[in-house]
């Protein structure tokens, strides 16, 4: 069995191609970044990668992360400026014993002089929906920070060997400097070939009060379903953080067990996510909650044709997210 | 009861002031926060704030967190430069609603720009390390990496709140940009006034595999001493990265528990840590590993005295960490 499940419709075209490496063989690490970074090389997924949105003073500053599940090893970079792929340069630094999350400057440094590709990750559409948000901002009243979504990968390969990988540009309008869930251990994703993996997308700042996605992969280990597991830990930590914060953010998480099982969890109204297995072609499904589960659909032709147009339309149209 | 923990023998001076305000009423947030900052100001302390081992390139990058138990809200900064205090900039990021975890440059910016003071962080007598360091890779081979304590502090008032807070200069000789486990919820620290808090010293890439002080609270929560909770995590992260990655960093770990019971656990020859609490002064204790149990024992007048002779001797003498 092979398996493989990612947060989002833009995860479609990448997963589709991974899936084609998994079916021949190769291993989930590989999956998984190759996957990611199809999705960070897509201009018009306006939240990972090239063309993904900026911070308040208009620079796009990308957050990636991998993790191994046989070795636990990981790496992961934040804040960084203008490199082609950041979740290629989080897969070099899993492979360092030390310096293991690498973040700004640093972090660019680094990849720059280990070869990698240099590109100026800014598109005319990114700032055109910048200008737009600012305007927003001061005209009506909107907070700056609606649009965050993560792409987040989980694998399974023939081996039995499991690999998560994530890749976002954060909250839109974020601080200079700011870091989310995305590249942190246990928050943004966690992954044990022995159990299974998660990787989570919504509010960074709420979804690490509950180390998500680590929490996740544990339940499973007790014998949770993923479904269990998922839908459990998103809301427990909701209801924790209404009761003691009186706010929560988004929060939507996907996982995968050993045996190719997934599950997912959300507590905002349409969250997509894609599976394929060996036995299933890839699929983009609708999840939402219904009473304390999350359930979810196939996401129809009609909901596809225009999740194409919307990701296409002008800019001085409504704002969409994934 | 009040009570309060932290990791090192640097904690003394600090744990020491706070206890006179845990003692009057005071609340375990200003007292983590204020004893933290006096290890930070303290010159000969070399591996947190003023005086603290640079990077390879012989900068000071801090990184420091605090974390309240009651909201479960966190603030935390990473390799934030020439800046007092960086627990307090931590301690003012945990009021903000989103931009909670900030690094590099922007959160430099952001301290500023909110009016916490500018320090040369760098001292000559972290230079002569530096050099010395540079010297002993080159002509001993010796791994530049040896060298990294955190100071971590977890405080329980008179109202029953908990926090926690953490400060480092990170891993001696790190990359620029480097952030280890102590910024990083979760790993570095964890906190609910509803069960207890922990943090963690050591080598972060390791540390931060197993979620550590995230997983030693919710082993109280399960209902764990501190003690135990403290070592079955320890023992089982060192045995788990020694059967999956061959490999394991020092780990060590403080935490307390609601009613002020505290734990400990290491896995180096000696791990110092300071504990008061409403009946006990004050007390330096030396923690370390017998079996599968860590024991520790009063700091006697020899070793402090030793201690202190230590953090003031000549540079070229051999190298020692607290």
């Amino acid at each position: 069995m092979w398996g493989m499940i990612a947060t989002w419709r833009m995860a479609l075209e990448g997963v589709t191609r991974a899936t084609a490496l998994l079916n021949r063989g190769e291993s989930a690490a590989q999956a998984v970044v190759e996957a990611v970074s199809d999705v960070e090389d897509f201009p018009l997924y306006k939240s990972v990668g090239y063309g993904g949105l900026p911070n308040e003073n208009c620079e796009v500053e990308l957050d990636a992360a991998f993790m191994d599940g046989d070795s636990l090893v990981f790496g992961a970079v934040g804040n960084l400026v203008d490199i082609a792929n950041p979740v290629r340069v989080a897969h070099a630094l899993s492979r360092e014993r030390f310096n293991s999350l690498l973040v700004g400057r640093g972090a660019r440094e680094w990849a720059v002089e280990q070869g990698f590709a240099q590109k100026k990750m800014l598109t005319d559409r990114a700032i055109a929906h910048y200008r737009k948000r600012c305007r927003e901002t001061i005209d009506k009243g909107l907070s700056p920070y609606d649009g965050h979504d993560t792409v987040g990968m989980v694998g399974l390969d023939l081996q039995g060997s499991m690999s998560v990988a994530t890749s976002t540009s954060g909250l839109f309008m974020k601080r200079r400097g700011r870091v989310g869930d995305s590249p942190i251990i246990g928050s943004g994703f966690y992954c044990d070939s022995q159990i299974g993996g998660a990787t989570a997308t919504g509010v960074g700042e709420d979804l690490m009060k509950g180390c998500t996605s680590y929490e996740i992969v544990r339940r499973m280990a007790q014998g949770m379903t993923p479904q269990q597991a998922a839908d459990s830990v998103v809301l427990e930590l909701e209801d924790k953080l209404m009761k003691r914060f009186g706010r929560c953010g988004d929060l939507s998480v996907v996982c995968m067990n050993k045996d190719g099982e997934f599950g997912v969890s959300t507590n905002i109204k349409t969250f997509s996510f894609v599976v394929a297995t060996a036995n299933m072609a890839p699929t983009v499904y609708l999840a939402e909650r219904l009473e304390e589960h999350t359930t979810y659909t196939l996401a129809d032709s009609d909901w596809l044709q225009d999740y194409e147009q919307r990701i296409r339309e002008p800019i001085d149209g409504a704002l969409h997210y994934d």
